[in-house]
């Protein structure tokens, strides 16, 4: 049985457990908060706990380019830095270095990139990205992999998929028995395959021989369909470990979470809840809001009058488009923590669901509700 | 004896007292948070409350102009537009209509002006403050006054003077018995008449003349010394009423605040410690510090070891600083919240010093710490 992981229900495929580490215990499904730059934007810590969220993602590009991972070590890890107790998981800073990062070079050792924010030449290898998370100190820390760009040739697709599982072996050998800061680090491995079901059922199967803590699901929700993303999830959960964690980077809308805990998937991030905060689009539990509509100006009802968020017991959305209107910087903090709230809701009903062996009735009824706009 | 205002001790002119509205009960002296546009900028009420704020001061000016007195007042009035539960005073938007609006024009009937929003005409009058204020449903309303530019000549401050007087009792007739949601409303006159004392004196004992429920001292803050700032306040305080509370409207540094405390003054309210979070200054018990500094970049104290707000009790000077460069809003919330607990704190340490009759040392040692930059 895994140390991290602990299966409690399973329905179908959906499942529903507990992530055990050195920063408290996290209940699964879970949808984990994305702090960039060291802060989840516009939200205190305490907000974010209030919102219900357990997990906060940060970005190790980030953090090492501004302000260091030495300086964020010299300042108690990324914990006590942004003074977040629970959990935190950190990306390789990959992604970012594809998306970011100017004029970059994947050789078999690494990305060399220039710094998006002074032009420095950098590189990022599996050595440097374990190094990085090492000092951060984060629970999870993902390897580094090499992502195609979608739609790849299938020999574009093949070539990243074993450059990222030999990045993976070295990640492993590589990542300190500890973090700086004397905590347990778990390293999880990531999918790779493009949309290649045999690239993909080989590195499940071989990163499943790592035995590694947790794996994730990468290189998807770039741009390929939803039945195709359905598709190399149907194919790959069955082939990983059931006592290990199974995480779904990037992903996603409300709707796209809920089929993909249908397919057992435990964890998700996405920049989408806070980042369509930020341009006035909320969640609730009857679609879609763009709250700096008119003809919410007087409107005295809360964003969701199910929500028991920060926003919506004390706040009308005419106070909100206001605040939006009037490009006041508390109408973003309050859509974030809205949104982030639905999102964690959302998790806890699948997981009471799961729990209760209704999962698949709870799935039918909420994609009914939740696709597409509100009135 | 008033009913707005209970003297509970003085210390020297300096004064302890109680401000009792239908929101609730403050303690004098006290700084109000200047919230303009129905928020303090990047603060939630709760966070506002937490950081031992009592009054908010709405700005009429910009409520008028966006979302409106009408909206705000189908809302429920300002107090549950903008979720703040304690007293709230709002100012008579003549201030911006001069410093904001375009092309005005003041005759005795009011202000015409452009809105600097939309360029559209509108006109403030002694009677539509008070009406748009009733609406808002303040718990202290000011009444419209005249302010002339300074330096004026001598026939300019009393032009403005006299009219303002004109003006106090135009708006004592104007507004109604109780706000648009039944609660009460205290109006203040305002003592003008330039640097001229002989002009401020008429001005003091005319409008203690009309028996508002309090009086505020305006046109200071404005181009005038401190010295001057200091002789006008120690004429014009012992001229006004003992049982009404005296406000010192824009003002200003912690030293300026301690000043006009021992020269009887209970209320204040300035955008400075706000404005200035959003621009990385801090105060501290040992001066000001401009976070932004690269000093500041692995310091792991608070920014003031003696402050208990939240932002010194978890996060570090390092992490802070790199809020602030990396452009993330969090960070000026936490200054903010930083800042307002700082005056907030200053105010509850004069109001006990006054208690026990030690105000004058106790201002002699601030004085000398809080002037200039910390190290």
């Amino acid at each position: 049985m895994s140390e991290l992981y602990q299966l409690q229900a399973a329905d179908g495929a959906a499942r529903a457990g507990l992530l055990q580490t050195d920063h408290g215990s996290v209940q699964t499904p879970v949808f984990m908060a994305v702090g960039t730059q060291g802060t989840v934007k516009a939200c205190t810590p305490d907000q974010l706990a209030q919102a219900g969220i357990t997990v906060v993602l940060g970005n190790t590009y980030h953090l090492e380019l501004r302000p260091g991972s030495d300086t964020v070590a010299a300042l108690g890890g990324l914990h006590a830095f942004m003074g977040w107790s629970g959990p935190i998981l950190t990306d390789s800073g990959g992604f970012q270095v594809f998306s970011l990062g100017e004029m970059n070079r994947v050789s078999e050792e690494g990305c060399e990139f220039k710094s998006h924010l002074d032009g420095s030449s950098q590189m990022l290898t599996p050595e440097r990205s374990m190094l990085i998370q090492h000092r951060l100190g984060s629970d999870i820390v993902m390897q580094l992999d090499d992502v195609p760009a979608l739609p790849a040739p299938k020999a574009r697709e093949e070539e990243t998929m074993r450059r990222s599982l030999r990045w993976a072996a070295r990640c492993k050998a590589a990542l300190p028995a500890q973090s700086a800061q004397g905590r347990r680090q778990r390293l999880f491995g990531i999918v790779q395959g493009g949309l290649s079901t045999d690239l993909r059922r080989e590195s499940a199967l071989k990163l499943s021989a790592l035995d590694l803590p947790g794996y994730a699901i990468g290189g998807l929700s770039v741009g390929e369909t939803k039945r195709q993303m359905q598709e190399i999830l149907g194919l790959v959960t069955p082939l990983l470990p059931a006592d290990k964690p199974r995480y779904l980077m990037g992903v996603g809308y409300p709707e796209d979470l809920i089929e993909a805990v249908g397919l057992g998937v435990d964890m998700f991030d996405c920049v989408l809840p806070t980042r369509s905060a930020r341009h006035a689009m909320v969640f609730t539990s009857r679609g879609r809001l763009r709250l700096k509509n008119s003809r919410h100006g007087r409107d005295n009802r809360p964003i969701d009058p199910e929500c028991d968020c920060y926003a919506c017991v004390k706040f009308s959305r005419g106070y909100l488009r206001h605040l939006l209107v009037a490009g006041e910087f508390l109408g973003m903090t309050l859509l974030t923590l809205h949104n982030l709230a639905f999102y964690a809701r959302l998790m806890r009903l699948m997981r009471a669901a799961i729990m209760e062996r209704r999962f698949t009735s709870f799935a039918g009824e909420w994609l009914a509700r939740v696709s597409g706009d509100a009135e």
